[in-house]
């Protein structure tokens, strides 16, 4: 079976004349943008022989049960919109008028826009907390059970796992607990696109039980940015609901390349299976051993977070996430992931190399030999630091003063955010990392939430949705 | 000002180790995906220094700045989940509980589904009719004009123009019409990205008047598959709200690929103006040149459709629109964009070549001579044509049932279609073209629609929404 790429690339050595879309017929303007002259020739549309996304009959169809095969999923979609896409389209398929969807906090935004644009409420389930690691942690199973026992109107669960930080939830034991109310569990699993390519990583959620998963291929494996999956299972789910919203939330005019791209690393891992990843293991297992001999900075170990994600805690030093962050991008030219107040994330994945891996080892030996010599090299000072209680960021329960859907429907004004003491936000703060949204729209903004804010202001950490020149907030009006 | 391209090719360059997503790290897997392993070169994500869409502070700022700048537009934004990611922002930022919203009834389905997703009713305004040509015409200001003024509770209107068949609408003095009303005017101009660059073509809606302007700008400017725009003006639409949606219906990681296609093509545009446009009408003047001497077949004059539309009428002819569409694919490679009952369409643009306009005069010629001296070589007799009453889809004002929201969250089954009468639809079926959807969900199927559909699947038209292999149809359980 030919990959919806080697039928493309054979295409552009016929002499077929498109009078079809793309505008660029195949060709690029000039001689200077060489890649996009590349890509432009593989770049088609929904042409004879080669199929339609929303209506997979050829290529597309046998693509994607070849993804439905390696992910162990009865049915599999790939998804040009990201994982985004897919998300807004597992949870509108689920929810229901008068019900409640349970989400985990720390859920992605796309989440809370799923239920807002269905005008459906969210309860919320919180993560625990690793405290040695200022990490968000799990999502615990008797927490879920709790809940669900308390509300009888929710007939949906949303879980998060891995995080973005790699922390694995027990899906399987979330998975029985949900369908013992015969209600259906959807993980979002973007982060953990390569657990079903081998048991060295966490299970995946598919195997765990989970009825709707959704995976960034994007993120961990080795396909195009905005490129993702979707795998459905069980009777849970009503499907030509779910196929109904997956052609809404998604282009009518997919891109053939980021298909194409999808498809060829699929292909690529049915071919090596967990062979592939091999070189991720190896490469792991030198950042572990070399673990052990830092002084001061600290790499969180495999059983906290999943292989593919290189947490460096900076937590007992004077080093804020977001300096040794900069460190590593300034003067070694090591580009990370994300910075968060007491540790930065890289991403490793089996297509890293040896001599990025050394250099990142490397520097993270010359920084910590430093750090201990002169006790600390950071601005972030040790009292700094324990002001910034991650802890406040991490459980916040604002009052609602309207819910989501309501507040979107509002006028909305961009005040000082020194002034936003008490008014209802009108867009969504979120605080990366953790990622839980510091305020979702329609809650309450405290005076204590507003000092916060300000401290991750001045330390440069990664707040969406205030203007950062002016430090603006977006509130309701009233 | 450095294109996006121009910055990714550079940084593609430096010695930056990437710790980041994709987890493609800039590389291929083998050899064997060579053009994918060029376009991984510069697939990144929000690093630091390439900004980030839905908080555009940087080159993404600038870059959609140029655009709004040679769209003579208030504001712009890039858009990487196509068109269907802008109407749906629009028009949900439009939508108001209890309200209408005024529709074409020939819109893509991405118009009906932003209705449902807001669980809001469309009142339908219905295009002309160009019996000469079998084309769906204009939307008529005074039929807009009539509807307003009867429904005071519609509070938008969504307009196509230029239709799938280049049919260009009078924006202008529609958009008089609906500002008497103090609503806005949403136009899906996808098929007309190319309008604002040169005074050849017909006026864009922007300058019309409109206040929202949806452009596709792979369908006739050079940029990639999925891509195209928005533009905002006035004071009528909550810009904010609509903000918010663009972060709503478009992933959290847009691929880069798809922006510096964007951005390079809007760069060129800026340096050469209606230049680049040249080629496009010498290219038309012949294809003009050349209409006037076919006996048969006839060429539609761009006084109906504009220029960048090659629409090759069969109408007086045996043939079929689809028997002329699969002569040219297979007999002449020639893949045109679509086939019709009575015609076929092509899209012409500033990057298809003589070699390939010459290829497609010769071969029109070759088929309208043989079709002259054997009165017809299709399997399409006069009469099957006759039967064929194009008006029947045209005008088809079902009676219904449920709206398109509550149809979506009802059950539905897959049943014969011979045995659907009176059931309500289950799915949207649209027949491409005209494009008008022939059933939204919750409609009634009458015995004739039926008849039309079996009519249309005999003659292997484009129905989309019909298991075409097995001649079902989706219709909401009873």
């Amino acid at each position: 079976m030919k990959t919806l790429y080697e039928l493309l690339y054979e295409y552009k050595e016929t002499d077929y004349y498109p009078f079809h879309m793309p505008g660029h017929k195949r060709k690029s303007v000039d001689g200077n943008c060489e890649v996009l002259e590349e890509v432009h020739q593989i770049d088609i549309t929904e042409i004879d022989g080669f199929d339609n996304l929303h209506h997979a009959e050829g290529v597309l169809k046998m693509a994607q049960e070849r993804v439905a095969r390696l992910y162990g999923a009865e049915e599999s979609f790939f998804l040009i919109n990201g994982s985004t896409g897919g998300l807004l389209s597992a949870i509108s398929a689920v929810c229901e008028c008068n019900k409640k969807v349970l989400i985990c906090r720390n859920s992605h935004k796309a989440v809370y826009n799923a239920l807002a644009v269905n005008k459906v409420c969210a309860e919320y389930v919180w993560p625990s907390y690793i405290e040695e690691r200022d990490l968000i942690g799990k999502i615990e199973p008797y927490e879920i059970a709790k809940i669900l026992e308390k509300n009888k109107d929710i007939n949906a669960v949303v879980v998060t796992s891995p995080t973005y930080d790699g922390v694995v939830s027990d899906v399987k034991q979330i998975a029985e607990i949900v369908h013992h109310y015969n209600i259906p569990l959807i993980v979002d699993e973007a982060h953990g696109a390569h657990f079903a390519f081998d048991d060295r990583f966490p299970k995946s959620a598919v195997s765990e039980g989970a009825d709707i998963v959704i995976n960034s291929t994007h993120k961990t494996l080795p396909a195009m940015t905005q490129t993702a999956l979707l795998h459905v299972q069980g009777n849970l789910v009503n499907r030509s609901r779910l196929k109904n919203y997956l052609q809404i939330y998604q282009t009518s005019s997919p891109s053939y390349v980021l298909m194409a791209s999808i498809d060829s690393c699929m292909q690529m891992l049915e071919k090596e299976g967990s062979r592939f990843f091999d070189r991720l293991f190896i490469l792991r297992r030198e950042i572990d051993d070399f673990s052990k001999g830092l002084k001061c900075l600290q790499i969180v170990s495999t059983e906290i977070a999943e292989p593919g994600k290189i947490i460096v805690s900076t937590k007992n030093t004077n080093l804020s996430g977001q300096e040794l962050y900069e460190i590593l991008l300034n003067k070694y030219h090591i580009q990370m992931e994300m910075a968060g107040f007491n540790y930065v994330v890289g991403i490793l994945t089996a297509m890293d190399t040896e001599e990025g891996v050394c250099r990142l080892l490397t520097a993270l030996e010359a920084i910590d030999e430093e750090l201990d010599v002169r006790k600390g090299i950071g601005e972030a000072t040790k009292e700094a630091k324990d002001n910034q209680s991650k802890m406040e960021f991490y459980r916040v329960e604002n009052a609602i003063a309207q819910t989501y859907h309501e507040a979107m429907n509002q006028k909305s004004e961009w005040i000082e955010l020194g002034g936003a003491a008490g008014r209802a936000a009108g867009a969504m703060i979120v605080l990366y990392p953790p990622g839980i949204p510091v305020l979702v729209p329609g809650e309450i903004i405290e005076e204590e939430i507003i000092q916060q804010l300000e401290i991750a202001l001045t330390k440069k950490m990664n707040v969406l949705g205030l203007s950062q020149d002016e430090n603006k907030i977006c509130v309701l009006c009233e």
